[in-house]
């Protein structure tokens, strides 16, 4: 049992300035954390206690699939990350450091270097895998915009395991157990979650698929069709449209379009000027040129044009999958005023071949199709520039913009769109790391086989700041019994010496059932503060021991549902005890 | 009940050749612990294990005090380390880093300032104290040579403990209730342990105490008297003696010393030609003078002499602490070379005035005593020199070599001299953390005072390898069963199937009845593989399951004693139990 009286904690009243989700004013409030440096926090008591629950249960999911925990150092030498690729492919994301002997090193993101060398260093037969190892352990990353608390900080907890196969369908196999487990410790968790078809970034790998918790404040746009498609929007792809038959497209032909540089201007001015027979011009017959700057990992700067439909913009976030490890930004004033070809509103394809820029096309900018697109000259348009006939490209790009009722690639219906937190991301890595750190294994014929490998992370901190994102109002957190730092919050109030000792013997019987109790047993506060506090803190249950007490009676309240009930004392602890088996699902 | 044939392990039969320590050999040879990097290791199923267990005592003691626990960043940012001095006192020991918006951070080699900050940012008044808060928690520390292991490493696992009182009475008492609780937690873990007066370093603070484990490999020597002294060597005073009168001393003479620059030649030489009456010169009667280069955290290199009676050496480890944050080496030939005053082997403190170097003298040469030292010319000393007649110094330092025999400072009779390593250490701050940061609470009538501060360190992977250095035979690791993995180890031998069933059965009874069982059922190797791999190991007790089968019985092994008992199979479970209970104290 813990007597208030005694913890460290101070709650506050206001909001923090700095806090912009709910998960996060709630649990700095409530004293579950504190601010460290920017996206690094420190744990209090309450804090901490939550966290351990959580990865209590993320450690019998992982004991129920057989996986076995390890634990690797955080500060991780170069070597092997430069082997791989990822101490560059992280670029600013990754904390590096020297030690006294100017040797390299790193806080690492994710460990499946580690974890390869360990299996190498051990392992060498067919007839030890499969193996699946995890660790939680504390994790770096140098975020650009820590936000949202611990949803996105620069120094979290993570779940990460890593299987090791001997072919492909034992992969498959492992990820799935993977994958199952994360089902069922999302449900232990009361966590509602989307799987969905995901983008690999720099951990490379053939397959993935991110576990997404449905949150307004979430930072992934996921869709989903009617029909079962689920993805991460930076995972979405364009089917190719069929070629369009261009025999009688007339010849293309500059049109004068002055003060048009952007697209509805020219579309308006196009259907004033230049009006087409069958149906007015929509934005989606033009073809925008949209100029970006990317850097590859130690590369150069350079530009890439992408054109796009006019009726849609480019996704930053699929840009940014799409081409990472580059870092991309859009065009400078700067950078047009070095490249003559450019010319802002008016860009076309045939200026970009003769600068030797990068130009990438829209899936939807099919062979065939026809374009009212830039001249090159200020104040001029070419119509009719049919694709394929009239320009060409280095190759297709498909980050424009996703948008409700587009219809899912595997023709499944129109999708929608969703925003939400990712909670867990699962990787068939196939033999990326195995490869560049030379795990091999023999097999039964005595042949050397490289392993075959998968990864999977779960946000253990985010994981928790979610919890608190989905389970509050405007009074406090409300925990999840399964995670809830005390099961029970007694509070005593009044001054009177007959309530403290009535509400210790409370929460004396229920320590006694098995229940984790805390009593504010607190002399200073009013009652009023003691509510305020046990609603703040969020307690799942909340035995108020008071003036009911009068006529033998305490009070318990559901946190939840807000449901109070009056209870004779002395039944109070079994009935109690018994809502929080209920609860537990026991 | 673990299985064998599943976990992740590779026993090594050959020591590793980088392993210099018992304890470090043995957790890399029965699979505990991989090496990362340099002092860095990554901790295998099983060392997490033991791991877990010693973090699980630690911290019912720390609660049985009412510590409550919290965790912090090992990302820090720069500033408040800045504050305390310690950014620049720790110099090339801390790992430092940048952030992508080029802030200084640090990898914390212990939280002082956190806690300090945390109490600041948490509590204002009296009626908050006394509070004692900790954490278990990962600590960096770029040590320039890492050794034995986990023993000393760059990267390891502290428990530490701050205690926040508002006076120096408070102070005393959440001192004596960490000291307590460690002695308790030691006893649990069955760690023999010295409790000496330490040296503060660069922690600070007024008074601090070791506890240190008595182990042959130690890196810390300490002292002991029969009367209950005890000190780590470097913090072993050595009482001024009282002032000789001097008033019969003859003048000082300049004597012809040719080709004795050492103090064996010199006192040769002097008995030769200069022979007293009384008794022979000995080397106590000369006066050595070591020329060292100190540089100060962020201050220039310079030269330092310190004056010692002949028959000692300086201490490098009491020189290092008395002169701490500032690093120290041997003056080079250089320095010499550079430094006219300095005449190797026939260096006397006139020249060291007129050079204006700074001079420091051992408490022995004690005003009024008689010296033969250099006359600051090759081949000649000067005789009768008397301290505070004929020279004088910039003060006293106390770091001459401590010997077997020497008095205790106390009085209470000679010393005895061992090693040890640190397990812990406490240190009663006072005011040096709370007044950097500005931690002050209002009192009862009102007024500001400055919190005054302790703190606790253990060192929890250090603990570990200890507890394996001394619980060892030539066949492997031997753990107390409180820490053990498994507390048994059931060895099923042979191929028989029906051996394998019983195996079996015993490791579910034993399981059943509470107890932690490793089941060998590895189908592939040996018995003698598999005796091995127990032995190295390190469970407490042993069932081995095999021949014995035939005629009903097994064969149950104490690691520790190497008795061996046959038991009969159906008794087994409980015979075993009850012993693993009795070892367990319980």
């Amino acid at each position: 049992m813990l007597r208030m009286s005694t913890l460290f904690l101070r709650t506050l009243r206001e909001d923090p300035a700095d806090a912009e989700v709910p998960s996060h004013r709630l649990l700095l409030r409530a004293g579950y954390i504190r601010r460290s440096s920017p996206g690094v926090y420190s744990w209090l008591p309450l804090g901490l206690r939550v966290l351990a629950k959580i990865e209590a249960i993320v450690r019998e999911e992982m004991a129920a699939i057989g996986a076995q925990e390890v634990h690797f150092p955080a500060l991780q030498p170069r070597e092997p990350y430069e082997a791989t690729g990822r101490w560059r492919d992280y670029g600013p994301n990754l904390f590096r450091l020297k030690d006294r002997k100017d040797a390299d090193y790193l806080l690492a993101p994710t460990h499946e270097e580690a974890f390869t060398l360990l299996v190498k260093d051990l392992y060498s037969s067919y007839k030890d895998l499969p193996i699946t190892l995890y660790q939680i352990q504390t994790k770096y990353r140098d975020e650009a915009r820590p936000r949202a608390g611990l949803i996105r900080g620069r120094e979290f907890i993570m779940k990460d395991a890593y299987s090791f196969d001997l072919d492909r369908e034992g992969l498959e196999g492992s990820y799935q157990a993977q994958r199952d487990a994360y089902k069922r410790l999302f449900d232990r968790l009361g966590l509602d979650y989307v799987i969905v078809s995901a983008h690999s970034g720099a951990m490379g790998g053939s397959r993935s698929e991110e576990f997404l918790c449905p949150v307004d404040i979430g930072e992934d746009t996921y869709v989903r069709s009617a029909g079962g498609y689920a993805a991460n929007v930076e995972a979405v792809t364009t089917p190719a449209p069929d070629p369009v038959p261009f025999d009688d497209a007339p010849a293309p032909h500059v049109e004068d379009t002055p003060d048009a540089p952007t697209i509805d201007a020219l579309v308006s001015l196009a259907n004033d000027r230049y009006a087409r027979a069958d149906r007015p011009w929509t934005a989606a017959d033009t073809l925008k040129n949209v100029v970006l700057a990317i850097t590859p990992p130690e590369g150069n700067r350079e530009l890439l044009v992408i054109g796009v439909p006019g009726d849609r913009d480019i996704d930053p976030h699929r840009v940014e999958a799409a081409l990472s490890p580059a870092t991309v930004e859009p065009a400078t004033e700067a950078d047009f005023a070095k490249e003559a070809a450019l010319v802002p509103g008016y860009i076309g394809p045939e200026a970009l071949a003769a600068a030797k820029i990068r130009y990438l096309l829209d899936p939807r900018v099919a062979p065939g199709t026809r374009w009212i697109t830039g001249a090159n000259v200020k104040d001029k348009h070419v119509f009719d520039l049919v694709a394929g006939r009239d320009f060409t490209s280095d190759g297709t790009i498909d980050v424009a913009e996703v948008r409700a009722g587009d219809p899912a690639p595997d023709g499944s219906g129109p999708l929608e769109l969703a925003r939400g937190v990712e909670i867990g991301h699962i990787f068939q890595l196939g033999t990326k790391y195995s490869e560049a750190l030379g795990l091999s294994v023999l097999d039964a014929d005595g042949k050397q086989r490289t392993v075959v490998m998968g990864s999977y992370g779960m946000g253990v901190t985010r994981v928790l700041a979610v919890l608190a994102e989905l389970n509050n109002d405007e009074h406090g957190l409300i925990w999840p019994v399964q995670v809830a730092p005390y099961h029970v919050q007694v509070v005593a109030t009044g001054k009177d010496e007959a309530i403290l000792i009535a509400a210790e013997g409370v929460a004396e019987a229920l320590t006694a059932l098995g229940v984790e109790v805390c009593l504010d047993d607190r002399v200073g506060p009013s009652a009023g503060v003691k509510f305020a506090d046990a609603e703040l803190l969020g307690a799942p249950f909340i035995v108020v021991v008071g003036r009911g007490l009068a006529t033998g009676e305490v009070e318990v309240k559901t946190r939840a549902t807000g449901a109070v009930e009056d209870v004779a004392v002395a039944d109070a602890p079994a009935k109690v005890a018994a809502m929080v088996k209920a609860a537990l699902g026991g």
